[in-house]
Parts: C-alpha cells; structure tokens; sequence
C-alpha cells in the first residue's frame, strides 16, 4: 500500500480530517483539497458505487463537462450572481499565447444539462427523462473547512429531472426521497437521516428538501416538530418565541440620552437592562420602497421570511441617506416609537407581550425606555414571523417547542419549475401539437461529503469504526511475530478468505510492534479484526474481534470464514 | 433514454465526432469538450473499468486534486514551461470578492504525486510503489481537433512508479508494457496496437515508449523495421535519404541574383529545379554560441536529432542579428559555400550524394547553383542525421526502407529516473541507513482517446461497429408493428435475456418506420441485432444479426438465449 498511519500528532479542524489523515485515507494538498490514497479512494469508491446502484433506478448516468463556455452561463443569467464560480484561464505566457481564451468551470450542472436536454427530450413522448451524473465539482469557498466536509474541490452526485407537467415532477420529486432514503440506508446512515424542509429560492414557494444526517459536527441547527413528524432547516423554521415571564407592571416611559450607543449588546450594557428587553428596528430597501421591521432583541431578521412577508422580491439594508429620510435620524436609533406614517412596518411576535422594553426614539443619540404597546405606541393589529428560529423556539401550528438537534447535510432535492427550461427556451410538443412548458429538479449528494460525514458519526477516541458496506476492506489481518507456524497460518487464511471473495488486507510488517499493529488497526477502522500470534496458536486458532465491540474471541482455523461471514451479517444489521 | 439518435446531416472533421454525435453517444458542449451522454458514458464506463482491472494488477488506485496550489508546479519548475497548463481562478466579482485566489488546473500530475510519495514511501522497505488514477484532465490545446482523440478536456489514467534502482524501475517498466498490451488486446485495439520507441526528452538518453495503434485517421507516421521488429515514432526514426539517381556530370558554378527569392518553393519555381535539388542553410543559437546546419531541400530539420548531434540543450533559430554576423549577409542566404571559419557546421547525410545542387552564397540576394562537393566547398568529414524521418526513407542499421504507416496513440509511457525526485528531495532511506534517489517512471492511456479510436477504426459507411466488450449493449432488439404477439414475444425475449445478465436494449417505438429501426442500430453499432417483426413470426421466430457480418438467421423464441451467447462468443474472439 502507497499510504501508511501518520504517527503526527497534528490535529485538524475536525475529526474527520484528522483521523482520515492519521489513518493515511487522504491527503491535504492545499485548504480545502484533498488527495484520495489507496485506503480512502476504496472507500470513496464503494460510496460512489451504492449512490450509482439507488440512481440507476431512477435516471441515466451521464458525464459533463467541468469546462465550458461563458454563454451558457450568460443565458441563465448566473455567471455574475454565483458567488463561488470559478474560471479557467492560461497559466503562463506560452499557455496563453496558444489559446488566450476562458472558460467556466462548473460548480453545478443546471446551465450545462438543459440546453442538452432541449436537443434530445422535445416531444411529450420523450418525457420524462432524468440523467445523473457522479463528478468532481469546484466551488471558490471563502473558508474550506471541517475537512473533506465542505471543500473548494469535492466530488457529487447531481441529476437532474425533465417533466411534462407539474404532476409529473412532483410525483418523481416524492420518488426520488425513497431513492435517496434507500442509498443513505445502504451507506449506514439511515438510522440518523432525516429529510428537512428547506428555501425552495426566489422562483417558487414551494420547499426544497435537505438530507440530513444528526451529527455534532454537523454545521446545521435542526428543527423537529415530534407530533408531525416535520422537520425544517433554520433558515425557514416557522418560530414563536416563548413568552418571556416578566414584570407586568408598566413603568413611566423614559427619553435616554446615549450617543453612540448603538447595536443591543451596548445598548444592554449601557442601561442594564437584558437584549429580551430591547427591540432591533432595521430599514430595508425594496422594489417598492423602504420597509420598517421590528423584532425583539435577541433575534435576527429572517430576510427570507421578511421577503415573502412584505410581498418583495429583492431587500437590502437602507442606505444612511434613506433611513435619514424614514426615521428623520442617523443611523442606530430607529424605533417603533414615534413612527413615520405611509411606510410599513412588520413587528415580529416575539415583541408582541414584551412590556417596558427599549426602542429606538427615531431621534439621534435617544432611545426609549419602558416603552408600552398601546400607551406609548399604537399596538399593531398583526405581528408576524420575520425572525431566524432559535433553539426553544415554538411551532406555531401546534405550539409546541420545537426538538433541535445539530445536523450535517448530506444531499438536497431542488424544485426547479421552469426558471432554467424558460431561460434557455426549452418547450416541449404536447399531443395536440402546441409547445408547452419542461418542469425540471435537481438533485445532489456529495459523496465526499458522505464519506466525512460517516467519520465525524462512526468512531472512538481511538480512530474510524467503519460502516461494514464502506469499509475499505472487511478484514484487517494481524500477524504478530514471524514464526513458520504464524505466517503458514496466516496465509492459508489470507488466501481462503480472498478465494472467497472476502476483502482482506494483511498487516505483516516485521519492523513494529504489536501495539503498533493494533492501534493501526483501531485508527484506520476495518469492521473485522484477525489476530494470529504465538498465544492465539496456544489456542490453536485465530482471534477475531470486531472494531466495534470490546470482547474478542479464538476461533479454530475451519471456523474462520464461516466467523467471519456471520459476524459481518451481524454488523450490517446493526 | 435521454439520447436519441440525429438525422442532421452535420459532420464533423473526424469519423469518430460525426458517428459518436450523430448516434447520440456524445455532445459538443464546445470545441475540444465533449458531454458523454447515456449511450457514450455506458462504453467509457466499459472501458475504463477495463483499464482499471489490469492496472489493479500493477497499482492502487487513487484520486489526486485537479486543482492544487502554484508552487507545486514552481518546485519541479514547470510552471512556466508546460505550454498547455491552465490556472482555475475567480469567475466574478462577488467569487473574487470570496477568495482571491488562483491555482493550477492539472494537466498532469508528476508534481503532485512526488511530494505525496515522498511523505510514504521512504525506507527501502516501503519501496517499489506505484498509484494510478482515472480522472479528467484539462489541456490549453491551441486547436482541439479530431472529435475525442485531442480535447481541452478528457479522460486519462495515469500512473506513477516510484523505485529503490534503475534496475527495478526498468523491470517495472517492462512489466507496465505487457499489462498495456493485455489492456488494450481486452479493448479490441490488441491487433492492431504496436509499441513505437518515442523521445526520451531533455534528462535521458533512454527512449519512452508509445503506444500506437494503426489507424488512418490517426495523427501520427510511424516506421518499422521488419528485420528487427522495432517501430519508431517520426520524432526520433533514425533515417537515411535514398539516393536520388542524378546525372552526375558537374556543371559549372554560377552564382545567380534573387532578390527576394526566399525558401525552397520560391526558388525552386524561380530556378526551375526540384527541391531535391536544393539545400536549406539554418543558423541556430546554443548555449555554447551559434551553429550552422545544412539539409537536403525536401527534408526538415530536426531539432531533437540536432540536439544530440551537436551536444547542446538548447536550440533556437538565430536572429537577424546573429545571422548577419555568422554569415555576412541578411536571413534567406545562408548556404555552404564560403562557410565562415570555427563555428561548428552539422550537414545531414541527404546531401552527401548531391551533384550540382543549389545553396545560399551568404551574401544578400544570391544564391549559388550547381554546387559540387571537393570542388567548389570542401566535402565534410562527416555528414549527420539531423533530419525528420519521411516515408521511403531508410532504417541506417540494417538498410531497409522502413515500413511507414498511419497510427493514433492510445498510451505512453515514460522513464523519469530522478527528474521529479530531485525536484522535491525526495530520497530514501536504503538498508545501511544512507539516502538514495529514488527513480519514478509515469505512464499514461487516454481512455476518451481510446473510445476514439475504437469508432476510426471499427465502423462502415453505416455507423459504428463495437467490439463486444466494449458496447454500449450487448443486444439490440428491434420491433415493427405492435401487434399483440410481437409485443408479447419481444417482452418474453427481452425479460429472459435481462434475466440471464446480457446487456440489451430495446427499441419500442412506435412512432417510427422499420428503416428509421434498422439504420439506427446500424448507426448505435451493438454487437447483436434481434428483430421480432409479423414476418419473423411467420417464420415462427426472431431474426438475429450481427452488425459486423451481412447474413441473418430465423431462430425460434427457445434458441435466443444460446444463440445470443454463442454469437457472442464467436465475435469475442474473431
């Protein structure tokens, strides 16, 4: 084997880039680009392998190309809005001087697959069709991190679906969950993957769909409604916030002078007073004017949902010109207290019982305090959800408090409608002869990804417990010194358990020790490990154990494979 | 299927492109890249797979980055020198704003292997090594041409060895050569594939080895010595001119005014003589100062031969200045007669039996005609071979005029010795605990390449012919009309065959006349034809056909499987 254990102590960002770099898996070519050696292409390999097999009964493997020109990015109007892409270019003066060109180089499949679609699907008897493809993607991350699990280089499944009717693509929509649910089942993580409810983007209100897997390391906040059994990502969560218990008595409202106090955590320090007691009022401009929101604060604003509140399509915070104009101050001291007319405002819920709280005074370097619906300013007849969910946060369909857990994502489905069909002009020839609209999806599973994932969920502090299906090989065989009777043993039952077409590889290095040799074989995480030495001989057999378990035990030589078969049956079903 | 096949009429400028597009296997997404659509990834997948079990037997498999940092490439020092090299950069400005980084796109990977290698392998113990990989490459080519054979981007497997001697490199790479040849005997192109002797570049004397197989279209002229069964590339043939049968009466010197006459077509058309007739006078810069060159009119010279001849590393072709000075006169005059005195003069052998040729006077506008050795320049000593082989030349060793033929290279392979091992330090340690080089070889196969290949040389005017291993499909069945017992004959066909595992596809339409079916078959190129028609039915039957051969036969319904199988077998080995 090219790769061996690192006895480097060096410690990644997260477990998995440390252990798949001990264990010799990968290699760090640079932040965020990893070499895959032997040990961790097998496993790569047998990832990509099962995802092949679940999509292979839905769609058509194809491969794309990573290179193209810039017009198909111009035709779907993306190439200056993605804000990863990235283009290839000459490398040096000779390059360039045999072909001064550029090209993009894809980060995602949509803009390259459509115009191909529209040559070969035109008439209602060529759809549906679904090709997927499985491909090494480039993505011009700020910061690559967590390993191999967010990388500027990363390998992914993506395949895209072409649909006759909206019908028709939802019906393949809900089929390709089961397909996905099915792959994740055989990759060993269908226990802990749940189907989130996710942003469907600006062309449609339906949800997208994320995969994801409960794991510590994960970079998502979850949101789990247990009587429904729905879960939502945080960036679409529907929240309440918990009524906060508070005094009930109102105060006289107070005109605090406090130049440059601005933002909550000053402003907390600066009155003693907690961020549950203050609002946050921000200005946003719109395509229809300047909007007014308000939320408690130890919120964010939920720009999404504010959208989709306000009926605008695109929001950015206002200029010191226009909150100038709005709040008549500088900026920093906005509030719902004395509140221009004509423009409107959106209040989250999460103000709605709040009772002598801070706001703005909408008057340079004052703030309100004591403030109080109703006495002090007109309490709005509907408040709404404009906050980015918060663990302990409320569902409010059924009021209850939402369960959170911490997640990775491991594959997201996208409804696609017509918004890249339209942008290329690709309809299709219904049966009556008239040109109709393609409703597309896209679908993604980084395999990469999975293959991070499935450390960061399956080890111990001494190295990787594989999943027996991804396992790089099913048996790791130790030998420990190098008598006849060790060593004759030894490949009787390293060639039986190949001839048998079970994977096996054998460590019988002479040069380290038999701590060495075990804890090589706990960081690098086969399922199975055999053990051949003097004392297991005493016993006149073979030890078997297996990484997940604590107890060992000896078997006779003809028990080896029959062992082997059963215990790897047990740990698959697991 | 996403594919189907196209009537335009549009051809491209190679077989392969026309039929591969035209039956819906590949689509040009731009000059030089390609998207493997259904059918194409189906027989890419095949052959790559094929290309992975025999390098198994060699190699681990693993997966290197396409994008790796700059001064992996400025430490083996070519980053300014590969004139194909591109660089993955910021496509936009919200991208540049992210990260403004560059990195080198590979095009090949000596430079990031060595130093991954040099982390894991070095002892003598962990040594020989060797790793392959299948991947996508991306090359600046100045004009991608020939469909699949050349593309900006495409698909290679490259392997790197890494070795404790020249000795063991050298078995390896003797080895590597037989596993090339049983790979591409299992690829259909063993016949017709041969090992040509190419180039070893600037760092040995040792030839690389090409992989070529014979081909028309192919871009390359080979030539072979029967006697000795070597064959050599164009690039490195060692030639001899035959000796032109002249009149060999001298005549006298004259010295004839042309201004402007410049190259050997100009003055063979103002002289009236042939470019046999004629001699080309190059000056070239070296390290070690100008040198002077002379060859036949028809010949080329070239500049690896040169190299050699003259011991030198560098070669360029003089300006105005130097030859002004070398020669006295301006460019276009140079020539053999009144050759300045110590610099060195290189005359190839094609001039040697000259009688009365042309040459340049080294004065402004003349030029020198019938020209005769001893009488009006001094005979040299020596005559070289600095020429570029052409066909009807001869083999200098054994005399033979060298057969030449057209040929496409699907593979090379490549001693490095030290050139990558020297770059990064990398040594290891040997069995007295001393530090000594370690020797690398790297060997490549395009797999997009050989998929080329495969149509230039197995198809008719119809379409493709695949060799069996390879196809897209093993069978193709074919029905017309869509009578109840046809369609229930057809599924039964269909079903069983699926069932025992042969690779079918069958063409359903019904929209479509029996030509349209039989052309497209012809055109997709499966090995096996099944047609299940009203008329085979009479015949109580279904019609098979391989598309290599003209005849068919009516089989009956409980005959198809063994038939199948057996004209499968029959194929497989023709």
């Amino acid at each position: 084997m090219l790769t061996k254990t690192l006895k480097s102590s060096k410690t990644f960002d997260s477990i998995n880039a440390t252990y798949l770099t001990r264990g010799g898996f990968i290699d760090q070519t640079m932040s965020g680009v990893y070499s895959y050696l032997p040990l961790g292409w097998r496993v790569l390999h047998k990832i990509e392998n099962i995802v092949r097999e679940e999509m292979d009964t839905i769609a058509e493997e194809v491969f794309l190309p990573s290179m193209v020109p810039f017009d198909i990015w111009q035709t779907t109007g993306r190439i200056d809005s993605v804000d990863v892409l990235m283009k290839a270019v000459p490398a040096n003066a000779m390059s360039k001087e045999r072909n001064d060109a550029e090209y993009i180089l894809n980060c995602t499949h949509e803009d390259t697959i459509t115009p191909i679609a529209k040559k070969f699907a035109t008439s209602y008897r060529e759809l549906p069709k679904a090709v997927y493809q499985i491909q090494t993607k480039f993505r011009n991350e700020a910061r690559a991190k967590a390993g191999i699990l967010r990388g500027r280089e990363f390998r992914m499944k993506d395949l895209y679906s072409f649909h006759a009717s909206v019908e028709d693509f939802k019906r393949y929509y809900e089929k390709s969950k089961e397909v996905y649910m099915s792959a994740f089942k055989r990759l060993g993580l269908g226990k802990d993957t749940v189907i989130a409810a996710a942003s469907g983007g600006d062309f449609t209100d339906d949800y997208s769909h994320e995969f994801q897997t409960k794991c510590e390391a994960g970079e998502d906040t979850l949101f789990y409604v247990s009587s429904t059994q729905e879960t939502f990502n945080k960036e679409i969560a529907p929240a309440k916030a918990v009524k906060l218990s508070k005094d009930t008595k109102q105060k006289p409202l107070e005109k605090v002078f406090g130049e440059g106090i601005i933002g909550v955590d000053d402003l907390c320090k600066f009155m003693g007073i907690t961020p549950e007691e203050t609002t946050k009022t921000l200005i946003f401009e719109t395509e229809n004017g300047p909007i007014i929101c308000s939320i408690r604060g130890d919120y964010d604003v939920n720009e999404l949902k504010l959208k989709k509140v306000a009926g605008v399509k695109s929001l950015k915070l206002a200029s010191e010109k226009v909150v100038k104009k709005v709040t008549g101050s500088i900026i920093g001291y906005a509030g719902v207290y004395n509140l221009p007319k004509g423009i409107p405002v959106y209040i989250d819920d999460s103000s709605a019982d709040l009772v002598n709280f801070e706001t703005g005074a909408n008057e340079a370097h004052y703030h309100m305090k004591n403030m109080n619906w109703d006495r002090d300013v007109k309490r709005p007849a509907k408040f709404y959800d404009i906050k980015v969910a918060k663990v302990g946060d409320i569902y409010p369909e059924t009021g209850e408090v939402y369960d959170t857990f911490r997640a990775a994502e491991v594959g997201n489905i996208f409804p696609l409608y017509t918004r890249f069909s339209d942008a290329v002009g690709y309809k299709y020839t219904d049966d009556k002869g008239n040109l109709q609209p393609v409703y597309m999806g896209s679908y993604g599973l980084g395999t990469t990804r999975v293959m991070g994932v499935l450390v960061e969920k399956f080890h111990d502090d001494k190295g990787i417990i594989w999943p027996i299906q991804v396992a790089p090989y099913i048996v790791h065989l130790v030998t420990l010194g190098e008598s006849t009777e060790v060593m004759e043993l030894a490949t009787r039952v390293y060639d039986n358990l190949l001839k048998n077409k079970v994977e096996i590889v054998w460590d019988d290095r002479t040069s380290v020790s038999a701590g060495e040799k075990f804890t090589d074989a706990d960081l690098i995480g086969c399922p199975i490990r055999l053990t051949i030495s003097a004392r297991s001989l005493e016993k006149n057999g073979v030890e078997i154990k297996a990484r997940s378990r604590a107890e060992s035990k000896i078997i006779s030589e003809v028990e080896v494979l029959k062992s082997v078969e059963t215990l790897a049956d047990e740990l698959l079903n697991e």
